[in-house]
């Protein structure tokens, strides 16, 4: 039987952290496998909520190099960037006369998003970015989208838009179901919930190990384990959660250790430092080799964006005939 | 000097009518000369009201016979349809993050059609027509556009959309001048202000002339003239605006004795519906010289699709150099 097809994307914002990988790569890659992937860079979706792209192709080319660098295998699961392919846009059009301006203010990622970035006037693309989302899935065909918990609304969005086209039009387009994964969230270095560049808590894929132990040293820990033989509380200590992730088989150790007392926060958080630079070893390693071959992966960019566009083509044909646009 | 740029369009609604002649396709014809004119035929605007596209391709077809019959040189001036050059939507997505909901949602234009065609749930895509009809008109760097008062709001929102573009990633548009020019409407057939397919009172400019004849017998004139040697109003009297249009040699003695009484209407009219026919006569055998070459129509189309091209990709080209994507 044919492989699923799967559609997942990333807004190009530079180099990725380790809450990139846990909340997504990590999933990626391993269902590159298991399904037909597709990868989108979502460039144009950067533009609903900042309209500098100064440093948009540079943000984009360091994130090829971290996907590659984790293991996203371009052969299996083409790359391609909105931007190179019209097919989005043109999509796009033809979907924004299937939905009303209602049902997207009804979207509660937008209003968490007004709410949370302060945004006093609406952009027409902010409103409209399901609608992209929508166009970025069928015009792939795409199956599943692996998406967490809060992401399901948009699909719903998309398989609406799908079932209109295809009600008005006749059966183009698949209706995609979420394909629900564990999207775990790792806490970032100041304790809060998320991982952020913006919040400047983050630790790099492309971190060298001095700088990862450092970043350690300042970690936040238990707060009312304040000298070393103190009994700390590992379930509230962001360093546990992150020893949990990559260091898995001492997990009970540190845990006795912790709440005993033996193990001091300064020790503790050295061993996880170790723990993540073993983890980044491989992935730094890899990263060099393709910063030293920028054309390569730039290559690799336009293999991908060729694969997609013979993809993308071949679905707005079948959307013009249907549509009898002659 | 070279000749500045326009660009008008039309939806596509099928066979057009004396209103569509003296409202907009005796300007352009007019214009041609004098600028470089492009010539949109705006078949995704016309999903922002009707998502039935079954006859869109005939009614194209049609009205660009239409188009040709009565004068516009394809030689000068392409014609080409949105839903053939990417770019449309392209640029459309990107003009989509420069302009604020709450901006479009003042459109007054927007809201007579919400009145008039008694719109529960405003269509995404409709709302953002005028971001649609800016790519539009920017994709070829119109830098005039000739219209009447009532659309000088959409202008200043393309205005407002280039600015907000040049300001952000570099001049890469000129701000369009709305080119005012003497758009008269041209009564119904019933008496209603304004010539309309729907309301079912038009003159066809392919109308034969036993159809005029016809017509105009049943055309409404004015009410308190009620036998043949009555006095009449010409101010009030629709046939009297079509001689002043089509017959404007005669109407001081058709003033005159039509006030007098010496003038019926039974005669009034059907001196009328000759000279509509003088008039329509030669655009009639042009249009049944294009109707036995139906091929040469689809040529033309595609000839000036072919020319829209070339200027709509160096335009996208420029602008994916201004905003750096890559």
């Amino acid at each position: 039987m044919a492989k699923k097809r799967i559609l997942s994307g990333m807004r190009p914002t530079g180099k990725l952290h380790l809450g990139h990988y846990v909340g997504a790569l990590e999933n990626w890659i391993d269902l590159q496998n298991q399904y037909d992937s597709y990868h989108l860079i979502a460039d144009y979706h950067v533009l609903t909520t900042d309209l500098s792209t100064e440093h948009i192709y540079d943000n984009t080319i360091e994130m090829v190099i971290d996907w590659l660098a984790a293991g996203l295998d371009p052969e299996k699961s083409p790359f391609f960037r909105q931007s190179q392919i019209k097919e989005h846009a043109e999509l796009f059009l033809i979907f924004s006369m299937l939905i009303t301006k209602a049902r997207l203010e009804r979207n509660p990622t937008l209003k968490e998003q007004v709410r949370d970035l302060n945004i006093e006037n609406v952009i027409y693309g902010h409103l409209g970015y399901p609608v992209l989302q929508a166009a970025d899935i069928l015009l792939y065909k795409g199956e599943a989208v692996p998406v967490g918990e809060d992401q399901v609304p948009h699909i719903e969005i998309t398989r609406e838009i799908a079932r209109r086209f295809n009600n008005q039009y006749g059966e183009v387009f698949p209706e995609p179901e979420p394909l629900l994964t564990s999207f775990a969230r790792l806490p970032g270095l100041d304790g809060n919930a998320k991982m952020s560049k913006s919040m400047g808590n983050t630790i790099l894929l492309s971190d060298e190990p001095d700088a990862v132990t450092a970043k350690l040293k300042k970690a936040v820990t238990d707060t009312m384990k304040v000298r070393k033989n103190d009994p700390g509380r590992p379930e509230v200590c962001l360093v546990f959660t992150y020893h949990k992730k990559f260091n898995s088989g001492e997990i009970e150790n540190i845990d006795a250790d912790c709440r005993s007392g033996a193990l001091g926060c300064v020790e503790c958080k050295s061993r996880c430092a170790a723990k993540i630079n073993e983890f980044l070893e491989p992935i730094i390693e890899k990263r060099k080799h393709y910063e030293r071959n920028i054309d390569l992966v730039k290559d690799i960019l336009r293999e991908g964006e060729e694969k997609a566009k013979v993809v993308a083509r071949q679905t707005m044909d079948e959307v013009h005939t249907s549509m009898k646009f002659g």
